[in-house]
């Protein structure tokens, strides 16, 4: 490229507005990440492999790899050379102030009936995550794994690391063995608590390894219905939250929701509402309607963007599922299905899209303001 | 009552618009339908119990006996003295035309390990419900019980009372060991096409007996979510009915959601249409986008009705939902959670109001118009 094209290009950077995009996925080096592991797993790695559960063997994907056809990430061996590819073709491109990296390595970590293995892969992940990735960039801000198979091993990997600025959430996969608001997850969110840090949850291993069937009737057969359980999963860990009391018990605990869609938020609020109306007395610590908590305490990312056919809802929806405080955006980059900062949203005010695509987010994690980063250009 | 009083009486019913009520649990009288049952079936009750797998086993309901306080059904012991009771307190209260029973006896038929057992039980429930309530009162109509565990054997019963003017459908729990869209239940859907009975799925024993636990996440906690998680799971149904590709497959067949809420219908069609157009290409058979199946093929229950709390947006999520063809009005008397056919619903046009009274559940069961009904009283 020649520097006038450069220079223009820079200028052409500097009036995209700032975002925050909310669920990134960079695809990370296995020997990079490998080396940060006590030699016995290693050597058990080189003889059995990594006996990690996967949902690919068990479901197709949209696109090979997962990932749009024109991200070909170099495949020299070296995080930072994909790192270097991630800058130009996303945060560079789209003037993505924070990209949060959600689960380094592999969700499989949490299926895994080994949990003292599921630990010793997010202790490595985690190091790995902090070298290679949000030390290098300071855009670049990333998740905490946890062995969440054993609650008091995740509450040690937190306290190791859950003081790192450049790590600013706890992420588990989907797929789990209880719905999250039982008290067998506790010792996590005193962690998180303990640490600031919200308690996120993103799309994956449903139905796979240690977990049950991805639906309440059992496996589905197509990546499509499997696509549709993940977010009924996600249903039922909001109620659990909700009606176990989990915000009751860590006021401070926020909740994030992650590649669950979020329309569907709205009616769900409105029965929640409806019943608790009906049934309060059966769980009495529950004091405010659920919607309430839901408002104050539960945040989700907006891809895969789910738009009514008629766009005169579009608004009315937005509304309804308090989208100025509550939703955040995420492009699921490099992800088949990925949503482009430019084209995902219809038509919204300013304040809404500044609201959504930055400082719900900026809130959320503690990151700094549009203008303040700006500044710091 | 005076004669005068009666008359006045009479009057006043004729004037409201007759309705027809899609979700009916008269309570049955299990002496005289267990005499229905082969001996062998009623000596080992008389020695073992029912041995039937139950919710109240692991949850709350709503109110003692799930039902509401003002229903005290006579206790004589006879099944006319509770039909005589359901007449006067439901069919002439509300100017009922027609009401259909929806499972007499038990949906823990649909969850005991034992076909058999099952299969016998569904013949005497159902023979029960011809000569103690469909033969007794022409308003009066009911759903064919099957044990579904065996789908052969479930078209053997299908087959075998299926062309009773009485019988307006087949009829399943929620709780289930597949996605109804599974080849495993083909069995049922040919024998309904050929008896033109709709499918019916009433939420109940989800994560109950046979059935896997009530979310792809565990069992929940509290009945509050288990209602919750009721929803998630007709909407795996839903979706397992729409990719399986059963409505291409039995093109006639009609699919009904009962008590699983209506208003979520909207986002998820909006979500299984976007994800189609993505994915269109792993399940060809699936020609046309979801919401055109759940268009031409699924008809829903209202109760326990949903409502947006801003009520401007009541019109346009009727609309999303296609009301106006798929909603059937249901107020699940006499559960605790009743919706008064009277005041359950805001204000609506006359036309979308005598739609979902009364013209949509019409063409589904292939019942007399309103017209021909109060020509026939």
């Amino acid at each position: 490229m020649e520097s006038t094209a450069i220079a223009a290009d820079a200028r052409k950077r500097r009036t995209k507005p700032a975002i925050i995009d909310c669920d990134i996925h960079i695809p990370s080096v296995k020997e990079e990440m490998l080396a940060y592991l006590p030699r016995h797993y290693r050597e058990q790695i080189d003889t059995f492999g990594m006996r990690l559960p996967s949902q690919g063997a068990m479901y197709l994907n949209g696109a090979k790899g997962g990932r749009m056809q024109e991200q070909q990430f170099p495949n020299d061996g070296k995080t930072s050379s994909i790192l270097e590819h991630f800058r130009r073709e996303h945060l560079d491109k789209y003037n993505i102030a924070h990209a949060i990296l959600t689960g380094i390595g592999d969700y499989g970590i949490n299926t895994t009936p080994d949990p003292d293995y599921a630990a010793a892969l997010c202790r490595a992940s985690n190091d790995y995550g902090i070298d290679h990735f949000v030390s290098q960039d300071p855009r670049v801000k990333s998740s905490i794994m946890i062995p969440k198979q054993d609650p008091l091993l995740a509450a040690q990997e937190i306290d190791r690391v859950g003081d790192h600025p450049g790590l600013v959430q706890v992420i588990v996969s989907n797929g789990a063995e209880k719905p999250y608001g039982n008290r067998f997850y506790y010792p996590i969110y005193e962690a998180c608590v303990r640490h600031n840090l919200p308690f996120a949850v993103h799309v994956s291993m449903e139905g796979i390894g240690i977990n049950h069937p991805p639906t309440g009737a059992g496996h589905v057969n197509h990546y499509i219905e499997y696509r549709m359980a993940r977010t009924q999963i996600m249903m039922a860990h909001l109620a659990s939250m909700i009606f176990e009391g989990v915000f009751v018990r860590f006021p401070e605990l926020k909740f994030v929701m992650i590649e669950a869609g979020m329309l569907w938020v709205a009616p769900y609020m409105w029965r929640m509402d409806q019943d608790w109306k009906a049934l309060r007395s059966q769980t009495p610590w529950v004091s405010e309607p659920p919607s309430e908590y839901v408002r104050r305490h539960v945040r989700f990312t907006s891809q895969p963007l789910e738009l009514p056919p008629d766009n005169a809802m579009f608004e009315p929806m937005m509304n309804a599922i308090f989208a100025d405080t509550n939703l955040l955006f995420a492009s699921d980059y490099p992800h088949w299905d990925f949503d482009s900062p430019l084209k995902a949203f219809p038509k919204m005010s300013a304040e809404r899209r500044e609201r959504i695509f930055y400082a719900n987010a900026a809130e959320l994690y503690g990151l700094p303001s549009p203008a303040g980063q700006e500044a710091s250009e």
